[in-house]
């Protein structure tokens, strides 16, 4: 199946936001293993959107349009496929009676142009809209095929999984599940080393994703049913874990390591303090931005100065002058001051020279030392991280964190 | 004249990036009030490049590519203008000495395939790459122009403003200037009110930008040279900073209130020092991550239960029983035991309910109570942010670091 993304909104064309849906799609469409050749973008211009829809028709089977859903006069993306298919729109009362109910619970009253939303190209498939008030749709003639779908991102996404992607499964009569690996601590291009084979697999597939020292694996199978695609990802999965052992922290699209680690000391009854300097304070802030945080954390510090290390967590002047702030004794007395000061079961300190400037002989720029303080006494690593002063601070967080987790882990 | 965007990349198609390269130009050739109807994106296949390249000419004056400069064979974007245009490629000997310079600097050997980026359409205007190896170019024919870019965003984005912006001036006859005012503690429909005849001068332009909180002013005004387009804006800009009073806290485009802060405090020789609670740490981290931040913040604390308050910073636990943590007696405690404990010219304290459970009676999701305290006693504010706990937390710590800039302020 050849598909097309054709996005319509003026917001596009004056740059006031980037097209994420077209990329959420491409990645989704590659995953069902759609072809994709062309993404095009218009503004909201009737003859413009008309002529565009008919050029991506001419060369897809599918056609999957994004905006233009909205109630205003502007918004005729369904409009112009009526026009395109010669199919009249026709209201749908289950449409028309679903925005009013969201309206109504959003506290807003419904607005008379809320009611063109309800109305739709005659035959069409429609999709309800669990997180907002305009419905999508899918229209077919002649083999070819228009899914309409709703501009903002988070009613884009909802949609697209709850009933786009089962329709284009059921249309290939397949069932399609997907399951996140959440990796730490080893490279992207180690971890495609490590799993080479697995990626040539047709179904399920694998597909690696990276973010800031992380990289995510989604295993994608297609089968009749549910039980069948998730028994297909099973032994993937398995082989996955196997293979990066503890360098597989978690599982979901949404689970970040901090949430791994506090479930970890959350499930037993443990918590932590943070002692940082070239952090400043990302450890915490990560941890606290964990709804339910407070049950594991109940004080961090930011010692930045060489005063405060020694003042606030009793960090020993010789070790200071003897091997500077940055360096591994410095790292542990910090994170025994901050276990000790706070009473929490786990401490974790950073030290480090996060630059642009900064760094000493034999301790360059990106030089971070994490130490990790424990009921069963205190670890400590030193790092080497490459890149801005942004990017060495979050990972090297990201690696403290995780360096709390496998402690954790190992003593469980 | 009208303009239309052909982004090449299979990395596109495959969702793997955003195509903010697009966003960029778009937002860009919007302020510079050039036409844009469409954008199109297509993947590394000449054939395809080649079809959507003839259909971008037929409907603009003027078709930006983004993407296909690298050095590999798949990359053909140039390859293809010429073939549309009937051009030989021709060898460009300055572009392979800039190249083999750039592959020295960053320390790697000049690859052979990396020649084929100093290879261009005869007769193009060459843009030279600061920041990368592949040059860009400009190919005219028969008053239509095509206008090639590279696709790592930092480097088009240099080379947008250095090379095409005045390429498109110069054509236009105009040059082109832009500043921007940073804008903090009123939304963007006020501001929007405040500056509403200011929108309807088509030069100089006056454009809206939106963050968490935050509001940018971006004026941008074409003239004959650099002075007069500057002499054009700058009324534009008192005029703003009279209505907008000290809600401008700033300019340039990368200039983040944290900054600012910084700026102020360094210009001074004083210090500060924080006491977080919901906020846990996004403080000291967004004060931390500007280079520098070393000469203004020795230390921060992070005191998220009611013992740390009271404990490390000398929170009475009276005021703990009597208004409760989240209360602005309590709030004053911290900010004024932070400055005791640091030894700090100012200190910020936070304390609130982020979400997205907690709240109590009269005190609900989303209420932050904020107290600075300095040199000249300390003041306290109740705010009310509504969103996720995420944006709660964000918008709290820009409000604290906004509120130590006013109170800098005044005592100037």
């Amino acid at each position: 199946m050849i598909a097309e993304i054709l996005s319509v909104g003026t917001e596009l064309l004056m740059g006031q936001i980037a097209n994420t849906d077209a990329q959420f799609l491409s990645r989704r469409l590659a995953e069902l293993g759609i072809m994709l050749y062309r993404h095009t973008t218009v503004g909201d211009n009737p003859a413009r959107v008309k002529e565009a829809l008919g050029e991506a028709l001419s060369r897809s089977d599918i056609v999957i349009t994004t905006g233009g859903l909205g109630p205003t006069e502007d918004d005729l993306t369904k409009e112009m496929v009526a026009e395109r298919f010669g199919l009249r729109m026709v209201l749908d009362e289950p449409s028309l009676h679903a925005i009013e109910a969201f309206m109504n619970r959003v506290g807003h009253p419904m607005a008379e142009n809320n009611r063109k939303q309800a109305w739709f190209p005659e035959g069409a498939t429609i999709f309800p809209n669990a997180c907002g008030t305009a419905p999508g749709c899918v229209v077919e003639q002649d083999g070819k095929a228009v899914a309409v779908l709703p501009g903002p991102p988070h009613e884009l996404q909802d949609m697209f999984e709850r009933q786009l992607a089962p329709w284009l499964a059921r249309r290939s009569g397949a069932h399609i599940e997907s399951r996140f690996l959440r990796i730490f601590g080893i490279g992207e291009s180690n971890v495609e080393n490590q799993l080479r084979d697995l990626f040539h697999s047709d179904n399920p597939t694998l597909a690696l994703y990276c973010g800031p020292g992380e990289v995510q694996a989604r295993i994608t199978a297609q089968a009749a049913d549910r039980e069948a695609a998730l028994a297909m990802i099973e032994p993937v999965a398995e082989e996955i874990r196997d293979r990066l052992g503890d360098h597989v922290y978690g599982e979901g699209a949404d689970n970040s390591i901090e949430q791994a680690v506090l479930s970890l000391l959350k499930a037993r009854g443990e918590t932590v303090s943070f002692a940082e300097s070239c952090t400043g304070g990302l450890l915490a802030a990560r941890l606290v931005g964990v709804p339910g945080a407070s049950d594991a954390l109940g004080e961090a510090h930011v010692t930045y100065c060489d005063a405060a290390k020694a003042r606030v967590l009793g960090v020993k002047p010789e070790t200071l002058e003897r091997y500077t702030a940055v360096s591994e004794p410095c790292a542990r007395e910090m994170a025994e001051g901050a276990r000790r000061i706070s009473g929490a079961d786990w401490a974790v300190s950073t030290t480090g020279y996060a630059g642009p400037d900064g760094g000493a002989d034999g301790t360059p720029v990106g030089t971070v030392f994490i130490a990790v303080a424990g009921p069963d006494g205190t670890t400590a690593e030193e790092c080497h991280f490459r890149g801005s002063r942004a990017f060495v601070r979050t990972v090297a967080a990201s690696w403290a964190l995780n360096a709390l987790r496998l402690r954790m882990e190992a003593r469980a």
